[in-house]
């Protein structure tokens, strides 16, 4: 069993970047500049939204965090993507989720223009990607194909199971993984809570993406021996035995699937890291304008 | 084996949607209006047009068909895109495909205004598809759920296989299978050309969408008694037994695979009906402006 060290490759890439960031500089470039809105306090949004910030300085890029409290309007809110959409100097933005509930997020993520979407959560950003157009693909979904690729993982021909059909993993994860492209050309299905035959599903499985949001769903029994396990899971689960009083929760139980794989995530340090990345990514891209100009 | 018969379910629409613009005409609103462009004259899109046309008729939609010589250039039919666009009688129009190789038809898909996209090929219904969101669903797609809701065939839970990764039925048609809703909420596998599993997974199938463009692929001993086969296959195989030199044939072996069938689409007259008729219930949502303003 190899474990899949996300921060690692995370690390790797974002030295990768942050090179291409001095060569851009030094050849009298515009920075990338990412700006990343966050309402409210809630903690895990809280800690994502530090990390992105922290991984633009790691990155060489420049970043604005705007800050709103809960109680922020939509109205205000969808000015501020306004304005964001028209600064120049903003190459790509972010509007941290989830919202609180009196604004829409789907209004919200429409608002803002394709070109600055570096979540790569618009319609437009989702369509192209699932057509096969340049796009800015949405996060976690390059970071799990940024792994595989990596630690150069088999994927042609493979069947590979991906747990949950969520519109910012599984359904696009699912895309990337059929795509004719390496990594890609894998046979793919896509299983849910409606899934009858998930467990006989899992048994085929070569690669298992589980993005479930539930906490060690996937159990030692539900594996053949030799498959790729990645894990998308990332649950609070109430913890007294750490200082924040919480354990971040894959959707695997690592203790019992683990021994039967060939690769797999760990949580935390797998995909979690990537996600950041895949984010640093696109901002690159979008301040180089190599997508959308 | 019940024959699913898309020519009656079709006809049924069609009298469906005559009865609604019927009322629309006399509540003094407008007719729906859609546009073909066709390039060229190719065998097959020119009968595609001219059943379009026809089946614009039956509804009582206004229809304008407009014809360009295979060497028009992209510049020209970028122009003619331009003026469907900006034509405010024209509720919806489509570009034949495939188009004369010097002609990019991304270019041209990209081109057509998002709202008058009743193909549903631009990357913005594509991704609103993807998302869940109201959106022109692509014809074939559309045209395969309808059968499956009409005929009362339990999606839920199920096992579909779609042999396929196509942009127009495929992809699209995974995606609805797998959405939460009726018909739906289904566990969905794409297999295709680099699928080292595909019988295996055939043969596990609850439904198969066969959308390979492969004449007779899906042979008997492929599917489990009781499957749902649903072929999309229309390639011109060449024949000395019809008056056009060719026959229609699907991607399933008929004789073979029928038996094993609860219920099974034919060619002709299967999914080709309902993909043309899917496409008046676009162009009726565009007339009415009930997807877009």
């Amino acid at each position: 069993m190899q474990l899949i060290d996300g921060k690692a490759i995370a690390d790797q890439i974002k030295r990768e970047i942050a090179e291409e960031v001095e060569q851009i500089k030094a050849a009298g470039g515009k920075i990338p500049h990412l700006a990343a809105v966050l309402v409210g306090h809630d903690g895990g949004s809280e800690t994502y939204v530090a990390h992105k910030v922290k991984a633009c300085e790691q990155c060489g890029f420049r970043s604005t965090l705007v800050r709103f409290e809960s109680d922020v309007t939509e109205a205000e809110l969808l000015r501020k993507v306004d304005e964001l959409n028209n600064d120049a100097d903003i190459d790509g933005f972010i509007v941290q989720l989830p919202l609180p509930k009196h604004i829409s997020e789907q209004k919200v993520i429409e608002a803002i223009d394709y070109r600055k979407d570096v979540d790569g959560f618009h319609p437009i950003n989702v369509g192209r990607m699932s057509i096969g157009l340049p796009c800015f693909v949405s996060a976690t979904p390059a970071g799990i194909m940024e792994l595989l690729k990596r630690y150069d993982i088999e994927t042609r021909g493979k069947h590979c199971v991906v747990l949950g059909r969520s519109n910012i993993v599984g359904k696009p994860v699912a895309t990337l993984m059929m795509q004719k492209a390496n990594p890609g050309d894998a046979t793919v299905t896509v299983c849910h809570s409606r899934s009858s035959n998930l467990k006989e599903m899992c048994l085929q499985a070569d690669i298992i993406i589980a993005a479930l949001g539930v906490p060690e769903f996937l159990k030692g029994d539900m594996v053949k021996e030799g498959v790729v396990v990645v894990d998308v899971g990332t649950t609070r689960v109430p913890s007294d035995k750490t200082k924040s009083g919480f354990k971040l929760t894959g959707d695997v139980k690592f203790d019992e699937v683990a021994p039967k794989c060939s690769y797999i995530t760990p949580v935390p340090g797998g995909v979690g890291p990537m996600t950041i990345v895949s984010l640093m990514k696109n901002t690159l891209l979008a301040g180089k304008k190599a997508i959308y100009r």
